[in-house]
């Protein structure tokens, strides 16, 4: 059973590296900076590593998909980030176009209960 | 503007990327061939070139997901797919994970509304 969990594991870590770039940008339509933007995704349950989170923002950045500043009023200097205009056009066209992905899929799993355990449908 | 789609149509491919081998899976709860299952997913919206799909099934066959038999019964040769014992598990299992993503994305992107074009938020 631990290839069936790796399998599955492998899955969930598609499933996830498909929304991640949608759950950043969500998260900056307020300025965060990296850790606070981390901490409120690992909360909602979209676990993220350091490693794989800065890399994105900074590519995110240089694409002008984001804006961001240091800020050093309160103790140690932070970088913040949020949605440049460009990176709000791109959010908005994304959760739609993710709004229309969780139609299909519904579509798709549909019926699941009628199907399941039928392996000579037709 | 060709750049914005440009990055818009990555992001897309990414969520699609997601969820391609749950919707496969989905398909073959009842035996397909390659091409019935193609365009069932062409046809509920989630395009899949050949070249991406084959090699797919084959590798879900041999990690054991997927069982196939040869039909020759009328016409030409077409090898059915459809899940084993352990894929109907591993498929249940990916539509709960599926599931789980697709609220924890619905709680990320609440709110939309009131916070599109706030640029300072804290």
């Amino acid at each position: 059973m631990s290839d069936d969990s790796a399998i599955l594991g492998k899955l969930q870590g598609e499933l996830r590296r498909g929304v991640l770039v949608l759950a950043v940008l969500s998260g900056l339509r307020v300025p965060q900076y990296g850790y606070s933007l981390r901490e409120a995704l690992v909360s909602a349950g979209l676990p993220i590593e350091e490693g794989t989170l800065y890399p994105l923002l900074r590519r995110l950045e240089a694409q002008g998909t984001l804006e961001s500043s240091w800020q050093t009023d309160s103790g140690s200097p932070r970088r913040y980030y949020w949605l440049s205009p460009d990176g709000q056009r791109l959010y908005t066209a994304l959760v739609s176009a993710w709004r229309s992905q969780v139609d299909v899929m519904e579509t798709l799993l549909k019926g699941e209960d009628d199907q399941l355990g039928c392996h000579r449908g037709d």
